[in-house]
């Protein structure tokens, strides 16, 4: 089993909850569970105030609101996105809520559900690195859509951003790796959880309700990872988002459900994980906040192949090359490298996603590994698919999940060579809010007016003064 | 772990496709999987016409569909169907489908996922046996509603119950019991698979559309064995009728999955089962039905009590007993009973669905065990909890599920005794038709005039003769 919490190192996890986790390749204990794991983690939802979160988390949730925003909108032109309208529109209710970048509305439950879908279907969504969930999907596309609704001041949206992207990456944090590793798709299973707390708490849950409607998160868990590369993958937060939304309007009727509903014996960590740590769960709330170690992706893939498409475009700028100069690229990886992005000839633009050698191809040739970059029209550009068979990869045990070491071997002779660290968008080597204004601008770019876009980052920006959080929504829909 | 293939016994699994499951105790193999169990599945749905279902296997599944209309009606009623459509009435869309036994109507999902509460908040659906699934809730309740969005006649619509109760049973058949033992309320998490595949075949997917269905629903599981004793444990076949037929309305419009959901590595099968036995999936295709193995309640509760109440009502009967005759009960049970059914003190009336103690001395306190005995009424009548107090049980490796060995010890001295080896309902002693209307129009009673619950009835048995399945939504409304 590969240990993830590598992927970070332990020095940045200084002063979170994850210095709780063990060192890498203790084996996790699965100690008896406290009793009222639910309860203590819903009655701290359910009690949690805006006040109490320190300005730098809530200026962290604030860019993780940014960042989805643009998602959601570089994502809305999507065929999935497209597609899951035109099948599901007959049966939308009344108009109560937006489809971010899209002229439709639909009802709130199925306004969550495309917005989710959206937010995921380019893979350029935040990241929680150490659980690799991708957390404002299911949380962010369940309360804006409810703001709709229901009006909600933007300093209570907020807050429920935090209190559901705990809930979420806590509940992940106790069952990762081994939850990941046999099969489910972390963030469609944990982002019901962040849904649910996250609706719960704007919809004023009591301690019982929110107990319950996290319960009733854990009995519809979204998503497997043999979706990968194909529509359904996106689908997952989607319908986690709709998934928690619905539980948070169930129990606040009070329908009823279990009070131990992930760590009861039947319940969910021990259903759909071998390993439970719930101490992560239940220690330091209020103390540490999971957001603060939200992430956010400079390229339209998988995280695991960011170094090396870094590094690629380093070396293609600081040597001005190009395709024809090339002999061979060869790559030393992280085994999940080739785990998850193995792919030798994808066939479609998705797939793309998925092989390391498309996309160091793509990043040499067209110095970028945007949208464009994993299109139908990239996968099957003749100069790229040379270039991409010229690719090898070789799994390097000593490299870590952020590092790579990169070999160009030019038909001149030389060999250009680049050790990446840490990739651009990382913990330790973070977008800055001027990248993530660039990058929402290019996701915007030919879906909304430019003004239109500017108005919704400042919106973003300023969302703890905004008394209708809902006012989001509007600017970010065509 | 409890191997629950001993509940039916060899014989009777004769001439079914269950001839192929291992003898009691032999370990299960997990051999590789056959490479397209996925398709293989996909495409006996997409391609099995009406006329090649045996008339025996018809009749059974109109059987099905005559009890599965009778308890939605007897449970439309319930505060849990009542909550719900509170709590999610205000996203309903057009008024396309009926809640049966109710005046409301809702969109096609919002219906299949009403009337699935419904058809399982009294616990009085049917059951198929051999793996515990109540196999019509997810099916037909996401067929009925689609019906009365889309013509579909009788002969198609009896053909999709088969097919889909085929398609979750058969998945079932390969993962139980281990996918039951460690949490999976496999009605919601194998019910996916029917709705989608019962809504696919009505919808008139190809193949790769059907294929692309059974995938997106392993995606959605629904339900944890904690959440039952709550109105969650019904919400998880509703549930699942509304994520399968989301699952083929998406894959209609080519929203793409894998086309290896069940078997892939990351796959359901891989995922929620640490058995896979998938000759149960793939074999005898069109040769075997599950549904000729379901099976219909005459008692309100969870199976496993059956035999208990059964004899009890007999030993009533036959010697005119009074709770103050009684001095105390003994049991000797199966295993199972104490584990599913041990409630000493059930406070509410779902509770008493849980409690063998309850059922036991409500069966001899009222000479009966339908919905009414099982409500909060009866749980706090002080003669049946002071009745409740006396009855005890021990488990007894010796009897098997369907089986109980009943002791009444009366303050006279006498002791009455009752071995009960098949309980009424089994599929060794069936409902006869009249028994399945005489249910049917007791949980009509109150809900439907008599007059129209017989029409109603007279429908289900014409099912292959009407033109217009959805008929019988509207002659089961309110």
């Amino acid at each position: 089993m590969i240990d993830r919490r590598r992927f970070l190192g332990a020095s940045v996890l200084a002063g979170s909850a994850a210095l709780a986790a063990p060192p890498p390749d203790t084996p996790v204990k699965n100690a008896a569970p406290p009793p009222d794991v639910t309860r203590i983690l819903a009655k701290y939802i359910a009690q949690a105030q805006p006040d109490d979160i320190p300005a730098p988390v809530r200026k962290e949730a604030a860019r993780t609101l940014l960042n989805w925003v643009g998602c959601v909108i570089g994502g809305s032109r999507n065929d999935a996105v497209a597609i899951a309208i035109s099948a599901l529109s007959p049966f939308f209710g009344a108009p109560q809520a937006s489809l971010l970048g899209r002229k439709e509305k639909a009802d709130v439950l199925h306004a969550s559900l495309i917005n989710g879908i959206s937010s995921h279907v380019l893979d350029f969504d935040d990241t929680h690195l150490r659980t690799i969930i991708h957390p404002a999907g299911p949380v962010v596309s369940a309360i804006l859509a409810l703001a709709e609704y229901q009006p909600v001041s933007g300093k209570d949206f907020l807050n429920a951003i935090v209190l559901g992207i705990e809930a979420e990456c806590r509940v992940g944090n106790a069952v990762y790796p081994a939850h990941y590793d046999v099969g489910w798709h972390i963030t469609g299973t944990t982002g019901v959880f962040g849904a649910a707390a996250a609706s719960g708490k704007l919809l004023g849950l009591s301690e019982q309700q929110m107990t319950w409607a996290l319960s009733l998160a854990a009995a519809q868990p979204v998503g497997l990872r043999e979706m990968f590369g194909t529509m359904t993958k996106s689908y997952h937060p989607g319908r986690a988002a709709q998934n928690g939304l619905t539980a948070a309007f169930l129990a606040a009727k009070d329908f009823t459900s279990s009070d131990q509903g992930i760590e009861a014996k039947s319940g969910w960590a021990n259903v759909l994980s071998t390993q439970r740590n719930y101490p992560e769960i239940t220690e330091k709330l209020g103390q540490t906040y999971e957001v603060s170690l939200n992430t956010y992706k400079p390229f339209a893939c998988g995280i695991v192949i960011h170094p090396a498409i870094d590094g690629c475009i380093q070396l293609r700028r600081e040597y001005h090359l190009t395709a024809d100069q090339i002999d061979r690229i060869e790559l030393k990886a992280h085994p999940l490298v080739l785990e998850l992005t193995g792919k030798k000839t994808p066939q479609a633009g998705l797939e793309g996603k998925f092989s390391v050698y498309h996309a160091v191809a793509v990043a040499i040739v067209e110095g970028a590994a945007g949208e464009q970059q994993f299109s139908d029209r990239a996968v099957r550009d003749p100069v790229i698919m040379a270039l991409r068979d010229r690719v090898s990869a070789v799994v390097d045990p000593s490299i870590k999940e952020d590092q790579v070491r990169i070999a160009i071997m030019l038909k001149d002779g030389r060999k250009l060579e680049k050790y990446i660290e840490h990739a651009v968008g990382s913990v330790q080597k973070p977008m800055s809010d001027m990248d993530l204004e660039a990058k929402f601008m290019g996701q915007a770019d030919g879906v909304l007016p430019a003004a239109q876009a500017r108005r919704a980052i400042e919106l973003c920006w300023n969302i703890e003064t905004l008394q209708d959080a809902a006012a989001i929504a509007e600017a970010a829909s065509a």
